[in-house]
């Protein structure tokens, strides 16, 4: 049993980090903290935690953080990283679900966070928490960086195709779509019912804050620094990504089998589900799980590839990822919490 | 540990007990039938299902259903009531999700449903498994009847008003809105998403058949018949059910703690959660799992009351409470396999 | 042709007001004001206007609003009270969309709208601008209040009854259903995509603004001050309300013709649409146009009336309703510029 | 004043045919053709259209098409080709908005709407109904083609791209987005709003039929044949196509005005919307209209251009192009009964 706090929680990360963390059963839940709301109950704020969660937000300077095993920072961006240090030398450990410290090349960080980073040093030891990639590293983090919520779907799909070391990498393709939570729990015209119901749009394409952490991770895989182009889309639903990959093969003479490939580089892993030949995966398929599903195609037998990744972005794309990084820290079975099924329909 | 069978698990209802037993621990699912999908496995049919459920669709005639302790009906009405006779003789015990035994008069049942009934005697032994009303009966049930969605947040709304005798019961009134998965998985021009969403209407206002369920219930814990206008609309959400009910106090004058009175009535009660003075239930704070949220209120303090109560019809309006009773009915935790937090956003 | 001014265009009843006037033949838009966007091209705001909408939104003092013909107020409320009257004694006439001038009980308004009324001589001079009732009246108005959007759809569905004195009118009952953009394009987390959709729930239960204003159209219908019970509620679509309202009739033994009542009350209106019997209006059937539809029923022959009444809340409850009455004040022809079908799908 | 006919109107492009054409200023509305629905006042069917049009579905043998100036055919595929030739015998002029007369390649028509054409030397005659294309032989077409709703959104976004020769025609990418209302107005489970709603998924990645359109399009213009990997995705909104379009550039160091490369391309075109630089078109700002609007990206800096291009599936995708079609072969104005703004929000 490990006493657990989470620095800002009044967000859809938070909640949903409470949603799951209140049913994990080698975790207590010690205390979550938000300055603007000390005081007030969670469940006043998120009725759907009444009767399972019984704290009320902490001012973060009585909050008792380090006196926690683990620290989560469901933050805005920039908060992790003035509050790491002190925990971290505290003995804490942390996982920040926020950027600060997903991205190695701090210059190339400030480019596209628009501030400076005070905690580099942090940077350099912390960990990027894509178990399928880093399990072995992520046992033993102090700083664990959960990955953002496109990363997580893009880097998925394309890392077989880039570790295989069988696509053009100068040109990948991420066409990306969101649901509207992924834009956070903040009074937003852009975000609003009326504005983002029944329709779509692309948003962030002269740059979106994720392509260099997507780009870091997948030419980590390549060995190379790989050229990509993100576009980020919003669709009118609420939670999920669906990521739509496209890569060039280098020998479209070569005999694949694409199926094969993902399905061996997935083999046990309990959060990665690759589908049948022939299958488009759904949003709703992973609706409020853990689970990222993938399929490949290669169309009319020609030289691109197409992949297409499902995630919730609240789960995988966040706090289930999150939690899958705690009990690989803590050495509790990797699925722990994290057993519910998909909410469909 | 017990051993349970579906009959007709290819609509919604069926595929959220999937999702509710799989985790449930005192549960085999031994076998799911579908006459038209027999052969195919469940999860190309629901995706959310893959790595959970590993069962095909049986034949009904190969099912072995006579082998199972409880067999659940995800039929459409009229399916229950000619095979119950056969399974319970086996000793097997029946929950209905349909409609086939909630009525205990033939006559008026056959007038709504517009079919003979074939099984009245059965009829006669059914409990209706509305636990916060039937809790006793329902542990020797062999034959419930699982109420239907409207009815239960129809009647949870109601009960402790018309149980305190204040209220006039020969005009009530419940306008209750229900998302479209209510209308199940069925081919329809007017469920689909293009004729559903951005819409709102009202239908069945001349007559719909949860009506006389709702009479039924509502007129034994008021001793006599009630009279009841019942407006059902369809929203364009998923799930959830939100009853907006209204009576009038026979005693303006008297001195009444609703409130109280309802958290009184509810105590103890696992899945009914009375929300505070001045409350507005989202069905959101359900969405997913098996409470029932109701407040009360009375507007500008004059003589009509008016009760909110809000479900997710398939869960506390179907399957969710068919768990419940199967829980009562087997003497396991109430709780057992519900214990899932609401999932928002 | 008029020179037509608004005042405050940056929310969704001013964009549809420039919807609307952009394609009305005797409309020339003269100025629309924002002091916070003053300078900005209307069509950078809202690009559905590029092409047709050419004007920036101007500072209010810079914009020579006194010598337009008319000026709409599509301000919040209590703005509209505040420059009424130099307007006015310019000779300029005024619709305000707001509430300012709706309320012909100052004290009452103040106490709903929690402000202090600057202007009340011109409340008392002011029409109420629903022209099924007030036609005459609003042809040589100066200040004209336009109605809400529930108290539209309110008022259209229980006039029928109340004016031929047939119901009680002291326990009548509206359960409202609004779309979303009825809050407003304002930044708030209870309208953000991620809260509003997938969700239904009341609000106001205790009181709501809307509540005096249907209150004094009814009483004054009726003759008397009639008892109103109103709950309103938020649905997850943009546009639409749908009200279901009920009342009891005094004699249920009468030999009552409801469909013919309504039918004949409503004839030759050009925007209320009186459906067959049996009918259940949608939301959708209205959508983008002037128009409310209307049903009536009397489920099972009982003493309860039930009125099934929808509108689109930003065009007949509010920006069509506006252009409606401008065609009453200014002698066109009254479906002017409203002459488009509803979209449906 | 022409006379006009629909052959299938029951479905969402003849409900779309119907509100526009109700108020075109050249249209007579001579009858509206349903086998299944005969009889029937096709204001029932689609209550959106009550006291705007009066007629009822007609049988199709008694519907006198042959007096018709112009017949649509908003009709299944296969259709159409089974009814041209004896129309175009008596006179009267076609707009088929299915895909009978899209493809020149009949053999490739066959194999990929698997069914033998029963007209192909009607299909050599056949003028492609894009009128940013081929205005001028629309002009003058006996038998029209209407393009579908992808290849539309798809070719309008990538022609300046490929006429200009300045992009790899060998491997374009388009991954397009659809509102539901793109499946029809069909029973079908996968279009339901329960299946729909709160849900993304790409179809049909082996090989969609609008594939060899929007080749054949794409390799007219490029003089060759084009390579094209198109991936059809469904979103959860009504209306609407997003495309996404990605192409290469052969020369990067060219010296290349995207932007005015796109504006001179479209100049003067009255229904094609060039949005300023750095754009993010949203589908809503066509909702209910009849413009594509586009921006063209060109991110980092780097080899692949980014296009994005917006319709109203229904109406620029179908059914306001069809009317553009037919206002440039009856010689009117292009904009005549087009006129209506954009429906936001």
């Amino acid at each position: 049993m490990i006493k657990v706090g989470i620095v800002g929680g009044t967000g859809y990360t938070g909640v949903e980090l409470l949603r799951l963390l209140a049913r994990h059963p080698e975790v207590t839940l010690h205390a979550i903290t938000s300055r603007k709301e000390a005081g007030q109950a969670v469940a006043d704020m998120f009725p759907s935690l009444r009767g399972h969660v019984d704290l009320a937000f902490a001012d973060p300077a009585q909050a008792g953080l380090e006196n926690c095993d683990l620290v989560f920072f469901a933050t805005p961006n920039g908060i992790a990283m003035e509050q790491a240090r002190s925990l971290v030398d505290a003995g804490v450990r942390i996982i920040d679900l926020a950027a600060d410290f997903r991205i190695k090349d701090v210059g190339e960080w400030e480019h596209w966070y628009r501030m400076t980073h005070v905690c580099p040093e942090l940077v350099a030891e912390a960990v990027y928490g894509l178990p399928e990639v880093n399990r072995e590293v992520i046992r033993k983090a102090r700083v664990l960086a959960n990955p953002g919520c496109y990363p997580t779907a893009v880097q998925l799909g394309f890392l077989p195709l880039i570790e295989a070391g069988i696509v053009d990498t100068g040109h990948l393709i991420a066409d990306a779509k969101s649901g509207v939570s992924g834009a956070g729990r903040k009074a937003e015209v852009g975000a609003l019912f009326a504005e983002a119901s029944d329709n779509f749009k692309a948003y962030g394409v002269p740059g979106h804050r994720h392509l260099p952490e997507i780009s870091q991770g997948l030419s980590i895989a390549a060995e190379k620094k790989v050229g990509l182009t993100f576009v980020p889309h919003l669709t009118p639903m609420i939670r999920g990504i669906h990521a739509t990959l496209y890569a060039r093969l280098t020998d479209p003479q070569a005999d694949l089998d694409l199926q094969a490939l993902f399905e061996k580089r997935y083999e046990g892993e309990p959060f990665v589900d690759v589908l049948p030949l022939g299958s488009h995966p759904e949003t709703r398929s992973v609706r409020a799980s853990n689970l990222c599903r993938i399929a490949v195609h290669r169309p009319q037998g020609q030289d691109t590839v197409v992949v297409l990744s499902v995630i919730d972005n609240l789960v995988k794309g966040a706090a289930g990822q999150a939690i899958h990084n705690l009990n690989l820290m803590f050495g509790f079975e990797e699925t722990l919490g994290l057993e519910g099924l998909p909410v469909l329909p």
